[in-house]
């Protein structure tokens, strides 16, 4: 069982920024992410776009937004449990909470934080019969460590910047890659375009276009594919594979959290705005995305404010008894549960002559 | 008169921040502020000093997050009235407001937004009888464009980071520049008290420690000043100058605003949090610091995320017909007023054979 101060689901830029609010007030957070990496919608959605409203940011591509939250909550030793959905939550009678993975992780926190965004990011699946069966046994719909394709076969399906993506840097990990889209033209940044397109010539990528994975064949674990040829001429092709990597991209569902009895309106969770953020189960708080109220904006910089605040009364149920004067991070400075500590230079008296 | 759609007291970062968010929305701001330079706060207390929190920012000086977001909001081309304290407001028939600096310019606007901080910075005067009436005359408590002392005699008082960093910039713009001040030691940056340890060297600044201006002369205007020293042996000095800048630091005062008929707890102006921080007289809202509500963070940050909130409802009573879809920027791009337009590159859609 994993034990913390304060649980979060959903390790986007909010769950991410909550890392650091609380670890000024000396909480210890832990992030659940059905995602494989931090980041939620700007690393799985629109890494390479620009951002042009954060705060002091006159334009910051997502990824590198969700890479500098990252580097500010280091001092703070988060740890994640990625690529895991959180299914379940028990509420304790001391008021604490567990909450179960879908691949059993328990995870155990007086606090809970939603911090869910549009909802936890689902693959799209292809419509083959059996796939089911195979999943985690040769498919998989999301890279989370590309080392266990080191030296095998993979065949990846799709046609946006994931396939590309993952077909450029795996050409040069696994033994064989090959790239099938529906179509002949790819959907994604000029530049992956151009590499994918580079090393397709190079004979690094296999690809086959107009074709779609149809079949999956093996005993225990996948052995092969059968990819189907538009051009009826063409026929099927019959490819031996360890893996197959469908990334017909994610996307977010509410799902389990639906479940756990708190109010839900338009999609989203309830909170009370005009203080904490805290939902109607007291203990749980839900900010960024996944919550509404009265002229909610669904931008990060929301999520932001609602995460310092959000923290302030996380610390009172954490500590009950216990009083927490807020210090400017300029006055007080940045000390990290790693020992590191951040501060501004003294200022120097000193006579001139 | 100054005609604009949301009229802005305080540029500090709050102020700064919500002209952008009115630009997404396509209205135009105006700040006042009584301070020489935009950036509250931020750059009259502690430019120099580093700020942790700021969320993707690790590390940022108070400075640069300033200068950060003029770039930002550049393409929305604020107006500013600089160095000057809005003192009345009157609202008009039709709803609008008119608010009147004690240098007697007159603003009109819509909308007005008091994102005042801690208040007005107001300088701490020394005690000299006459100082008042060579105020504008010679004797500034601020430098407001340094051009003003170009090849003219200039007496610094003051031994903290802004007489030091003023008197090593005049050292090259002046004729001749003294810096007097109390103690032997100064207390600032490091850097600045060794540069203005080298000048004195030089010769490019005359000290003056253990010393106070005691006595201001001049018929219409300032002449001279003359300076008593600690040291009974050394007596009195008699200094010609053009100019007096007494720099004892800046401190800020609610001031005014509080005669507005706002409703005032704890030195703050009481907004509608639940909603649009919209204060007890409809139309006029208050942002950051300034602001008070359940819960409130005086932050940074606060005030960034409450601009963006409050900028929705001073676009429904701007253009109360009018309904608009909010884009996420890195979707819609950011259009200036200036012509310019910054966007996402478009994803291209080819072939890679
Ligand atoms: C194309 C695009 C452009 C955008 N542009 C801008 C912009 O310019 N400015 C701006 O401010 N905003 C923009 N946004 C919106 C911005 O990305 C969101 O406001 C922000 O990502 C919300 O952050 P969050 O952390 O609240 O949620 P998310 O980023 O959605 O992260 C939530 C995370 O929670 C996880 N999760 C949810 N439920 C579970 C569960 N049960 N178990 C495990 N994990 C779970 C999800 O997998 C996800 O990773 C844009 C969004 C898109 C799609
Ligand atoms: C030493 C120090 C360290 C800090 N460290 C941090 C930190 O680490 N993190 C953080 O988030 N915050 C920090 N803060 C607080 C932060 O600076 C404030 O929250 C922020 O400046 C508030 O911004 P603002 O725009 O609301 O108000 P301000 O920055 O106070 O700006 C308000 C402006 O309004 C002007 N004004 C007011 N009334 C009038 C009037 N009638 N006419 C004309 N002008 C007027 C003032 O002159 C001022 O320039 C720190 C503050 C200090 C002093």
């Amino acid at each position: 069982m994993i034990k913390t101060d304060i649980l979060i689901v959903g390790a986007g830029p909010t769950g991410l920024f909550t890392v650091f609010e609380a670890g000024l007030l000396k909480l210890k957070c832990h992030l659940i992410d059905a995602l494989p990496q931090p980041g939620g919608q700007c690393s799985e959605i629109y890494p390479k776009k620009p951002i042009y409203d954060i705060p002091a940011y006159p334009e910051i591509l997502a990824g590198d937004l969700v890479d500098r939250l990252m580097e500010q909550i280091r001092p703070f030793e988060p740890g994640f449990t990625l690529g895991e959905r959180a299914d379940t939550m028990v509420k304790q009678e001391d008021g604490s909470f567990i909450v179960t993975t879908n691949k059993g992780t328990r995870h155990h926190a007086k606090v809970l934080v939603i911090a869910g965004g549009l909802g936890s990011f689902e693959p799209r699946k292809p419509l083959i019969s059996n796939i089911g069966n195979f999943e985690d046994k040769g498919v998989t719909y999301m890279v989370k460590d590309p080392e266990i394709f080191r030296d095998k076969k993979v065949v990846i399906a799709g046609g946006g910047d994931s396939a590309l993506d993952w077909a450029i840097f795996l050409a040069d990990v696994a033994s064989e890659v090959s790239l099938v889209h529906r179509r002949n033209e790819f959907r994604g940044a000029l530049d992956s375009v151009e590499k994918a397109s580079e090393l397709a010539k190079l004979g690094k990528i296999q690809l086959f276009t107009e074709a779609e994975v149809k079949e999956l064949h093996g005993r225990e674990t996948l052995e092969a594919v059968v990819i189907k040829h538009k051009d009826e001429e063409k026929g099927q092709t019959y490819l031996e594979t360890d893996y197959f990597v469908p990334l017909f991209g994610l996307s977010p569902k509410l799902g389990p959290i639906g479940d756990w009895g708190l109010e839900i309106e338009k999609n989203a969770i309830k909170v009370n705005n005009s203080k904490d953020y805290q939902t109607n189960i007291p203990g749980v708080f839900a900010i960024g995305d996944v919550n509404t109220y009265e002229g909610k904006l669904k931008l990060i910089l929301s999520g932001f404010h609602e995460a310092a605040v959000m923290c302030q009364y996380a610390y009172q149920i954490i500590n009950p008894n216990k009083r927490f004067v807020m210090k400017y991070t300029t006055v007080g400075g940045v000390e990290g549960f790693d020992g590191s500590k951040k501060e501004a230079k003294k200022e120097v008296v000193q006579s001139i002559v």
